[in-house]
């Protein structure tokens, strides 16, 4: 179901003249998404909406947008925390909107965070995975230059990306996941010929996850790690996740195949979570040319991980 | 043809059940090549030949196989050089057998540097590239710890990549090959925000090229370039090739889709030169289980490279 504004979908509808193919239904209970035929779209107005959304401009920052959009996100929250959704799939949000209604986070996956955790508590660490079909990888460093990347792998940082990967895979119904953590060097050192990293960080860290009885194995070079976890009809994957030290290690092989393929799915919160992997694209807001397959994709996988995995009924 | 022994060619393929389907032809001139059939295989003896090779262990270490290897090597570069032949293609080589022969040279690279230089000159520099028919990319580092490739990372160093790479695609018959060039960091530093890598080294490397008249462009976000280079039916990429700044971020895309389609080509040499991605499997020698993909790969691939090359006929 969308959590959001019904007028808005229904105008979404009509830009793209799907007005008479779709019924948009407010909900008066998460349960009665249940209930709905196909055609019909179950819309969840979360408390705190903007009454005068239609009026916030297109394509364009407004604080009404980032209210609706703060809004949207905590109610998401809640319902997942209570176990009424499986899991939330969240579309681009345009930070300097979120700022201007006076949010504190500076972006999704900090408000996910702070509103995911316990009252009190600190933020849970999270890590950003990118997968398609083929391909699972999660990151133990994200947007920073690769000088700083390489001092950023600690063995502490890997072990924890290893530990969250392992616990994200329970909500998928994976209790065992098979995680493959990749080297840092080419040929993953070659025994500290190339550097020893490997040897000194990473390996240590794959020690101390198999001593708490996580299937995780490596390092493995690099180079050929993604090949062999590719899973196809005709090559089965031999992991089911690869742990990547830095950004473009893990992000060159899931985007190689296409762009649209990839979804973000963010790990470390006690619910699955994923989204498109682009940003607002303002100038396409409002046309109709915006391309949705790569949040179709985020659709589908979330339904992936989350099959299996029981929702309460009731509201 | 084959540069070897002839009588080596004969015991492989009565391993393989290969001896009543293939006569082995010693050539007495390079042209009696272009008269053979198939069914027929053309070995060139060359000078220095062991005479012993046959009475020398399989799988193992030899100072026969080492001098015969290197008498190979030196010849087939002859033929090349005196335009006879339009490329090599090399099998894996045994380092320590080369070193127990007396070679000076660690490598294959290195020895068909030497010889494919003229007298007196030092040795042109010279770049791997690993290419399928997806993909090419070029390396700017090679085997050196992730922290070193970025230390050797230098405007000089790209700019020759780049050089030899626009000079070696004119053996391929490619005038002006559209060259994109990788940045260093995630997003290709998005600015100078994760490193500027791209705005002191990388750019002006790519500005001096395109001075020269060559169209390299970029640098570019380095997750994505390849994607956008991928060649496929349903996808024609937007380069020719792809300058890579270090080891992993060329080859994990290239060998992403399966390890035996990668094939190494040595770039800077007078002539094509291609060989399989693997090493000897001396565990594998003589058993007739060897994977020929990669090798089967490489011969093609310098089919591919040749095309179109004049060759001198006559010997």
């Amino acid at each position: 179901m969308v959590v959001g504004c019904p007028n808005i979908m229904r105008r979404a509808l009509g830009w793209l003249g799907l007005a008479t193919q779709w019924e948009v239904v407010t909900l008066s209970s998460v349960a009665q998404q249940a209930t709905l035929t196909p055609g019909q779209m179950g819309v969840w107005v979360p408390p705190g909406l903007p009454v005068d959304l239609l009026d916030a401009p297109v394509g364009q920052v407004d604080v009404r947008a980032g209210r609706a959009a703060a809004a949207c996100i905590r109610e998401a929250v809640r319902l997942a925390q209570e176990g009424l959704v499986a899991g939330i799939v969240t579309a681009p949000l345009h930070k300097e909107a979120l700022a201007l209604a006076g949010e504190p986070y500076p972006g999704h996956t900090e408000l996910l965070q702070a509103e995911g955790s316990p009252p009190g508590r600190a933020p849970a660490p999270v890590r950003m995975m990118l997968a398609n079909d083929a391909l699972k990888t999660v990151l133990v460093t994200i947007h920073v230059a690769l000088r700083q990347a390489i001092e950023q792998v600690t063995q502490a940082g890997v072990l924890e990306t290893i530990r969250i990967t392992h616990q994200s895979a329970q909500l998928w119904g994976m209790p065992r996941p098979r995680i493959a953590v990749a080297g840092l060097n080419p040929h993953a050192g070659e025994g500290g010929l190339f550097g020893d990293e490997e040897l000194t960080i990473i390996g240590p860290a794959i020690q101390a996850a198999q001593a708490d009885g996580i299937d995780a194995s490596g390092p493995y070079a690099p180079d050929t790690v993604f090949m062999r976890a590719r899973h196809a009809p005709d090559h089965p994957g031999e992991f089911d996740v690869v742990i990547a030290m830095y950004h473009d290690q893990g992000l060159i092989p899931v985007k190689y195949m296409g762009l649209d393929q990839g979804v973000n799915v963010t790990l470390g919160l006690p619910f699955v979570r994923t989204s498109p992997d682009h940003g607002t694209a303002f100038d396409l807001a409002g046309t109709g040319r915006a391309d949705e397959a790569s949040f179709a994709q985020a659709v589908r996988m979330a339904r992936v991980l989350v099959a299996g995995r029981a929702v309460r009924s009731g509201s």
